[in-house]
């Protein structure tokens, strides 16, 4: 995924959120977008590519959920935006640059979009939904996102587990701590983590290789 | 290479173009640069940074070519550039900062020359005209990036193959596609990408670990 | 470690120093900040995230330190850029902000801090003396950070070593050079690095892989 954001213009801030996130992979990264995004003011605006569709038929949308900006593909990315918002505003994009390139939608259409919508220009399509994808869980038992240091963030909010409760992942049933501090060195545990998500980690090691777990790798709660 | 790019002042936006692109090799540099700098409107301002020969006495310049601005060593970095231009004019750097680190002329030397072109003050230098390379191709056949994705960027521009034109590398003969979602999963091809190289690309997969390719891979086209 | 810097409001521009230093390591990160810090000016914010102690109780600090402003941690990260300075002052920050995740202090606290201090606000919190690290050395003699290209940066800064020095690590004896340019190709060396301190480099390689080094191998100095 690249999640970049740019708020007001002018002097746009951009920042780059996930430029390792799940390649090719809009289900996952649904959940990440959902947790991420909630941390950031209604007006940001929101240019996120995970397109594996680029140069299909698959729609170019703009979403307005409870006061933030989302511009990019309608494949699923949005979905969890969507259903955890209270107001919902959408739009196909039906304006195109002079020059699409088949591959690069994020460059060509998507970000001169978001750079309307920060001019405060409105949305340059056609109103209607947002497809859907219903059938995806509101908590996703999966590994969604390595991070730089190996820890495991997964689709599952912490909320919705009790303190008690246990992740079983890689062969190993996960108990809850607080912090990183909290854990013995070098052992695998689960934590609620700065976004909201179950995250595991090990203190002072990598979770993705202690565990040998990957973006997809099944998470059982209990 | 660290391409970054300066656009005037104040508030000017600085881009990392290609912070892992290849070290060490000015000539695959080139092809790639010229590539992507099309992209860029007259007035743009490309800090570049390929530069093997720091430390020694390879002379550094400012080119201006069709209206942008390019910074850096006198290498080969910018044969490319000058050679598709309309108009060229370059200069040698010959002012010098008040302290030189024999390493990081990024830093010390063609950082604050971009900052004074962003001011719109003169080239600090003598014009002169760029070192050639009139020995490289126009298109080179070989790999010159491998990008996040594993995706392989040749130095040939696609609008010198024909739309039947099919490229041998790593062993396999690749004939071309549109786009990824074109391709069967897992099966390598090529397509002319956003920027107008040729590109080999596996949809859903790693073309540089699926044909065992890498930075000057040979191309053979037919 | 996460060494990002704020100059002044509005338009501050945030640079991301080190996204791959030293995880989890503030002593190897003390050296590298300091040999860094001394090239921005008097007034330059560093924002300084390595936190392994997040969530425990380890205090979270400003520093002022010859004019030069750092918020984290209170846990050796600033030790040597104290022991180096002329002039130092320092708080213990004090005010929380209004949602305080356990695990991610550099979004919830430090970089808060950060912008207040980028508006000319005071320090919000309790002028006391940094934790100290005395028994640190001046010069530390070990790898503290492998760069992007396999470059091995030491704890030892190149104005301590006479120029014949000679460093031993990884079962061989490097010799001084000036530059990349001044070794054969394939040779490790060291040299004194654009920052001021002695770099382990192989013209043309990683040094990293030549020498089986990481962070934390010892350098014995001759």
């Amino acid at each position: 995924m690249k999640a970049v954001l740019a708020r007001g213009a002018p002097g746009v801030p951009v920042i780059d959120l996930f430029a390792d996130a799940p390649a090719g992979d809009p289900m996952s990264g649904a959940y990440l977008l959902a947790a991420y995004a909630a941390w950031w003011p209604a007006g940001t605006i929101f240019l996120c590519v995970i397109d594996p569709g680029v140069g299909s038929d698959r729609a170019a949308v703009v979403a307005q959920a409870d006061g933030r900006w989302f511009v990019g593909p309608d494949n699923g990315l949005f979905e969890l935006i969507a259903r955890r918002a209270t107001a919902v505003r959408s739009w196909e994009i039906t304006w195109r640059p002079a020059a699409l390139s088949a591959s690069f939608h994020g460059r060509d259409l998507f970000a001169p979009v978001a750079a309307m919508l920060a001019r405060g220009e409105p949305s340059p399509g056609t109103e209607r939904p947002l497809s859907r994808w219903l059938d995806w869980p509101d908590e996703l038992p999966r590994i969604v996102y390595i991070d730089h240091y190996g820890n495991a963030i997964t689709g599952l909010r912490g909320s919705s587990l009790s303190p008690a409760a246990r992740l079983t992942t890689g062969g190993r049933e996960l108990l809850r701590a607080r912090m990183f501090a909290d854990a013995p060195e070098g052992e695998p545990f689960w934590y609620e983590n700065s976004n909201g998500l179950a995250e595991i980690a090990v203190n002072r090691g990598r979770a993705d290789v202690v565990l040998s777990i990957g973006v997809g790798s099944v998470i059982e709660p209990s």
